[in-house]
């Protein structure tokens, strides 16, 4: 990372020969060095930032030495330059606490990396864009602050995971889904739909359905996007666009502000709900079901956010690598195919749904069956695939229901807990998964790993979740890892294809390829309203 | 208008005084001041500044007499005392020649209002918030310049028309419905998705449909959103989101920039369409109507834009008042029903439509007829309402068919053509809609109009339109209206309804309901986009 607060090699040692309270040297494994301070920032003033945070929060919500902060640095992905390492962590419980703490941040030039629970799989977990940012953990906020039953609508704090809304929802016996992105149950709402990520029910754009925020902003002003600062008014969670430019974007994906509210629609809860998985035998098979699931999903027969799940990614929520197979060299396609069969799975599975009354999906669900056999691909149900764990597994998530197996991808080379995502978009059509496969499947085969990857189709883009499981414990497992994720990116960019989202390793490599115009756009904005670079400095390039 | 820019009355006439290029004075009717000069800018650098103007875009199209720029003071919304009248316009015909104007403006401050085509018929058409702003009249840069027809997309630029669009689905024989506002066959889908306005089919919410933009900088600057900025890609139209913070909203209702190019999603035309009107008798049936149409756009079975049409609005369209009611005080409810009855129209008619197979619609069908009868609507299709030009109206804005009829509404009070809209927003719920119309008949009666009322129900949310129609030849009937929409908007506002969307004239005013720290977080944007303000200020409330 070049950011502002990126910390070389050079200032971890200087920082180490000063005595500061950095700890580790470049003698340990990066793995070991449990914090760093921020670049430029002295160790006494560390500690009075520290205990001006500790006035506010209390204590024993503030994480600044080495044992109380390790659990902040946790991440699967690949670190072994220690650019992603904060130097602490701060607990506040309410909007007024995000307001002191900013106020110091900025008193001393500390900066702060929002994280609603810190669950951020694929992309880094807690950790920061550069080394030395402190933790600004919002998981103690963790109110459902309004449940509108006519609406369905809801407005949550933070560290409000999904699995707490759906034990709202049943408590409560309200009849609504909320849709869950992959681990849901212990990911916040607010989270996921900051980094705008994706489910599996007809709500599976979240950002789409997201209705007003507050956010607290660096010099500690609160702003209510959309109708929120209506005095009186009871339409902030009905009406997104509000007034004039609409900001909420502005905060998804940024380092603008500390989002500290958010308002989320709910999916009525349909009297039938029909789950469906259409197998299809050959890896090639890709391109002709994505043209198959393009024009329904835009004419909206298949309402819900399809998953094309390729058979490893599959096998991986279930079973280890050596389970399958026991060289180093990527799983060959005969011997993943074959493996695939016997558990009921094909090369590429479909799972879509419908919901609705008896008569409507007895209307629909004959046009969506001919389609897909014409493309080749076998169209199953509950008829013939209850109990099997991955076709229940995708009926738990199209229904919005809580499962956290796909953790499981993490443990695919054992122990050692090493996977980083890389999600490039593209138009949903047969040629664009047909090449970005094939071109996945070449980078990743080269540098040792096997392609595990899921198509998630919207209404015309599909992200390709290409999950790059790796050996975290072994330094050349991981070397390649980053090397890898590097070509993908670069290659993938090089054809059109960049990602939607990023891990805290790659934001500005990703920034690139979205032009400098952009850039100095956000930089605008960002001077402008944090004009002391204290919220998340490097986050998705911004710094 | 406290903007920038406004001209006092004081500025007038020492602008007259002075012998400037300001033509009228204060013994001339305001409607006979053809231009106004910017504040603070001189008659010579005016002179220069047009000068630099016509070497862009050549002579012939910089309107600065007073002859050529009559058609762009015209608007029917009241302005008595002159505050929305333009210096002049000019109309490029490339972004280059956007970038150059700008370069022109930012040189001389000579403040630029951008239109498309310059059709906003209810809030000020292509008038400026205030006086002496130029006329950017981008209705030259009018190419429709890609269509996927795999994917449903378009990209255009700000002149081109829905019926340009709507021509060109046909003549290619293309499988899509284009969504249009009011009057859509005159009005630039650009500029009405950046205004955000609303239609009729299942993609009625224009900005929910939009995908990808071009924008212009006011320092000439070009910035591609979202994915429109990676070589290479062909994404743009595809997904919305991009990289990093979302920026699309910033350009709507606003003064951040210029936007030279749009993307658009567009429906799949189905099978078949099946339009419905629900009708109902008494004025007082709004509330369980409301409450009939909110589930079923929250799931779906009802997947369009519903429009609750007043009795009133509805006649307007093909009826003068004088028509049906010969005195000043506003017509009587009982006077409208027998009026409404004798036209096949209750007091409220409700048009919805499904789309899809003969199966699903029938699938469909008895679950909708039996909510709406149970709220006492009868419910009426083709079959019953084939040839009453109101049902045919809405059957052609249900399927995104071309219509006019609804300028209908500024002849009401006769040639004089005066109409402005006022536009809250609420949830969908029937207690809104009972509130709303009793709070808006009594403003609107009070001050001698007649309440012409149409709820745009979308997901959750509903406009209210109030189409307050007066005659602009009297000063009397201008001065209420002027006085009214000032009334409403204060009134409804201390409810906690806050209009979506404002004419010229009350841009400010509806600004104020959302608070300061949302106008101090524009500020700042435009600040850092625009830093010597020289695009639209004072739009939407943002110097």
């Amino acid at each position: 990372m070049s950011g502002t607060f990126a910390f070389s090699r050079r200032d971890m040692l200087r920082a180490g020969a000063a005595g500061s309270a950095v700890i580790g040297t470049a003698a340990l494994s990066p793995l070991a060095r449990a914090r760093m301070m921020p670049q430029d920032m002295d160790r006494a003033a560390f500690a009075n930032a520290v205990r001006e945070l500790k006035a506010v929060v209390g204590d024993e919500w503030v994480f600044a030495d080495e044992a109380s902060t390790v659990s902040y640095r946790k991440s699967f992905i690949p670190d072994l330059r220690g650019e992603h390492i904060p130097s602490g962590a701060v607990a506040p419980k309410s909007v007024e606490e995000v307001q002191a703490i900013l106020r110091i941040a900025n008193t001393y030039g500390l900066p702060m990396w929002p994280v609603s629970t810190g669950h951020n799989m694929g992309y880094g977990m807690a950790t920061p864009a550069s080394s030395g940012q402190m933790i600004l953990d919002l998981k103690r906020m963790n109110r459902i602050l309004d449940f509108d039953a006519e609406l369905g609508t809801i407005l949550v704090e933070p560290g409000v995971t999904y699995q707490q809304i759906h034990d709202y929802i049943e408590e409560n016996d309200l009849p609504f889904w909320i849709d869950v992105p992959t681990v849901g149950p212990i990911v916040s709402m607010v989270g996921n739909t900051l980094e705008r990520g994706v489910g599996y029910t007809p709500y599976g754009d979240h950002f789409f359905m997201q209705c007003g925020m507050e956010v607290c902003l660096a010099d500690g002003s609160i702003l209510k996007t959309g109708m929120g600062s209506i005095e009186k008014g009871n339409t902030w969670q009905a009406f997104k666009w509000g007034y004039g430019p609409y900001l909420d974007g502005l905060f998804t994906q940024s380092n603008f502000g500390v989002v500290t509210k958010l308002g989320m629609w709910l999916m009525p809860r349909p009297p039938v709900y029909k789950p469906f998985v259409a197998r299809s035998a050959n890896v090639e098979d890709v391109a002709a079901i994505t043209d198959v699931i393009r024009p329904f999903r835009m004419n909206n027969l298949i309402p819900n956010g399809v998953l094309i799940m390729g058979a490893l990614y599959q096998l991986a929520m279930f079973r280890r690598r050596s389970d399958i197979w026991q060289q180093a060299q990527p799983i060959p396609a005969d011997v993943l195919k074959a493996e695939a069969k016997r558990n009921g799975l094909g090369m590429w599975n479909t799972y879509f749904a419908l919901y609705g009354t008896e008569e409507i999906i007895a209307a629909t669900e004959p046009i969506l069956r001919a389609a897909f056999e014409g493309a080749g691909a076998e169209v199953l149900t509950d008829a013939e695939m209850n109990g099997n764990p991955w076709f229940e597994h995708h009926k738990t998530l199209m229904r919005g229901g809580m499962t956290l197996e796909e953790i499981g991808l993490v443990r695919w080379w054992g122990r050692n807990g090493g996977a980083v995502a890389f999600a490039p978009v593209a138009p949903a059509k047969g040629s664009e998964t047909r090449g970005q496969t094939e071109l996945a499947t070449r980078i990743m085969n080269k540098w040792g790993f096997d392609y595990a990857p899921a198509y998630a189709v919207g209404g015309r883009e599909l992200h390709h979740i290409i999950f790059l499981m790796f050996d975290k414990g072994d330094e050349t497992s991981s070397a390649n890892a980053e090397k890898c994720m590097d070509e993908m990116i670069r290659e993938f960019g090089a054809r059109g294809w960049a990602a939607y989202r990023s891990s805290v390793s790659t934001m500005d490599l990703v920034a690139q390829q979205y032009g400098q115009t952009n850039r100095d756009v956000n930089a605008r904005i960002k001077q402008a309203l944090d004009p002391n670079h204290i919220i998340a400095p490097g986050k998705q390039g911004i710094a």
